[in-house]
């Protein structure tokens, strides 16, 4: 961990108070493996019957547990997983193989299933050797005392430079049954640096057919994480899964399998308002952030162009250093927009800060006032609001400012 | 300009001793667009004759000045450049052309040509209307006071946040004629921030047909220029610009015009070397840097690959910062290549920081000493080189790292 240790100024209050999921059961414990006095340890474990959908890293270098996941999610059966912090068992070569398949036997050995029905995530530090056998033995004792009330101790055993856990429930009905879903996350030093890995875990005990787990969620993590930056770093671990234990059928829920049933559509609604919520916890969460920042792009040739010219926005270290010094520096949005290479009328692109037009028709708005924007930039949330003047196409992305503590957290992550 | 202000400690010692080009003559002055009590506008006056190559920015949002050059380079002829500093005529709309126009035909009126021959450039704060009336008025005083003599007034009169000026020199003989090949340029914030936009100015008097002038140039940006980057941000105003007066031919010089003459790859090889160490000297100043990064990409698809592969790792900031912070984050470049979206063999992933191997075959080196490592990252030169372990592409580029300073300089650059 770097030097940085103040929580972040959007640490919520409190944490949200989450029933416990009939199938679903959690213990954690100190394993040692790189922190000390506290946990890093979490398995979970999962009722028979329970289905997994997920999506992981883009990256070409993705870590063992990555891997192992994506075999498990050929088929979608799942029993228990086990998440360790501090090590993310990334570019180890063969030994990283091994740790994974000795982490999913020794908990398929203390759960009672198949070691492909298990799903392993890792995170902290890349290339250092991870050692299973640190933690292997423990799984067996932790399944033994597994509850169901243990959602924050979850939460907690994952973080590595999140200053805050990351929690987040909905509940609705369906068939006039109570669902709930609920989910935690992890990740800081941007969406996906190598040591604050973004990590997301969502469990429900509705039941979803597995095809349409996979497909809801596939979409949602598009429209919600991938939508989110800190510093456009992307990690070798990114893994964001969603269990559906089915419990609630036998409560008369209804079984959700087909995508325009309206049931399915009240559960999506719901899945996708918790995921925004939980990536939007990350960004909050992001190093040494003071702000949060709304890029609002639109009027571009499609919504992918849209995404793009967004993300050349959040990602620009000028212009997130300028939000970090309060200055309203819309110049550097036109040079962002001007870079991403997409299809751009630099004589009728618009920006706004929050609710000031600063910038109409290629150039400064007559009605800009340089005090007005300046004041509006000392606020906590920053939105951007970007009209690139070509088509109809257009996309929300999520980011922080670029400030001192980021370089002070990451100068020094592994002293 | 930033609270920063302390001068890279890449700063040379001492400028080159640039000798008179015969048709190249320059003047200074201070206008005050901006700055105060300091030289902002430049005027190169050029004999009759000369030819002009050059390649700009790729931005979608490119400058006035960006688009004057791209009309004027058409037909290649120049007998005058203007340039000046603290306002880059950015996002300035149809006024910006007008700002523009004025610039050339003052200037055209100073030297006796057509606006056409005279090239303009603008640095500083995009979005700013220019108003050319606050210095158009004073070119032709500069234009009858203009000496060959003037190259280190000319590097400072273009500075923004340099901290020190950018000048260089090849001396050759070709047909037993000394000829001189002398260049200056600006940039600091990365190769293209919005600031401090990345201006190249080359001179030689020797006689270069326009097309195999225009064809070096664009070939050897490529190779120098476009592989070079302070924090990925690409300025709506790079220009590099290159002019040959062919006074040398005079003294029996020959006509360059085949790209396969010995004489052509003679001038070609110093053109190459000078615009080398014109962009190095922009990366030595990157804001706020400490230290200078080579990044040696092999092993690629292809050498695109090799590059696309060296960017993701020079501007990754999580990897940037590490660096600032003298920790050899291997396990960050492995995260960088895997997000580069390139072909990489992660079991043959090879890394070297400097001549230390700390990776091989997908997993850290056995021979791995993190003390040693360690130590090397103390210095000021720092070389990461990776074998991605598909093919035979490769590319260098280079970087600085990111500190305290580049926040601090870019938080508060316009107030």
């Amino acid at each position: 961990m770097g030097k940085v240790t103040a929580v972040s100024p959007f640490a919520p209050p409190s944490l949200p108070d989450v029933p416990a999921i009939e199938g679903v059961a959690f213990a954690t414990a100190e394993a040692g493996i790189r922190y000390k006095n506290r946990t890093d340890l979490l398995l979970a474990v999962l009722a028979p019957g329970t289905v997994a959908a997920g999506v992981t890293t883009r990256s070409k270098t993705c870590s063992a547990p990555v891997l192992w996941c994506r075999e498990s999610l050929r088929h979608g059966r799942a029993r228990a997983i086990v998440v360790n912090s501090g090590n993310a068992n990334a570019f180890t070569g063969r030994k990283g193989h091994e740790a994974a398949r000795i982490t999913a036997e020794a908990a398929a050995a203390a759960v009672g299933c198949e070691p492909g029905e298990v799903y392993l995530a890792s995170t902290g530090v890349i290339g250092e050797p991870m050692d299973a056998g640190k933690f292997a033995h423990l799984l067996a004792g932790m399944a033994t005392r597994a509850t169901a009330s243990s959602w924050e101790a979850a939460a907690r055993a994952i973080m590595t430079t999140d200053t805050y856990p990351k929690l987040a429930v909905r509940e609705i009905r369906l068939g006039g049954q109570p669902i709930t879903i609920a989910g935690f996350c992890k990740g800081a030093g941007m969406i996906a640096p190598d040591m604050a890995t973004m990590l997301c875990f969502i469990f429900t005990d509705a039941a979803v057919a597995q095809p349409t787990l996979q497909r809801l969620v596939s979409d949602i993590a598009d429209r919600t994480f991938n939508c989110s930056t800190v510093d456009g770093d992307t990690s070798t671990s990114d893994t964001v899964l969603a269990f559906a234990t089915g419990t609630a059928e036998k409560r008369g829920a209804p079984r959700l399998a087909d995508l325009a049933d309206a049931a399915t559509q009240v559960f999506a609604t719901a899945l996708h308002d918790l995921m925004r919520e939980l990536a939007l916890m990350v960004v909050k969460d992001g190093e040494g952030l003071s702000k949060f920042v709304t890029i609002d792009v639109m009027g571009a040739e499609n919504d992918r162009a849209a995404r793009v010219i967004a993300k050349s926005i959040a990602n620009s270290p000028i212009l997130k250093t300028a939000i970090a010094g309060e200055d309203p520096n819309w110049g550097r949005v036109v040079m962002a927009v001007g870079k991403s290479g997409e299809a751009a009328d630099r004589d009728r692109l618009s920006i706004w800060f929050g609710p000031h037009l600063v910038a109409r028709d290629g150039e400064r708005a007559a009605t800009y006032e340089e005090k007005v924007v300046a004041a509006y930039m000392k606020g906590r949330e920053i939105r951007i609001a970007v009209d690139v003047g070509i088509a109809h196409g257009a996309s929300t992305v999520w980011t922080c400012d670029l400030t001192h503590d980021y370089v002070s957290i990451n100068a020094d992550y592994r002293s």
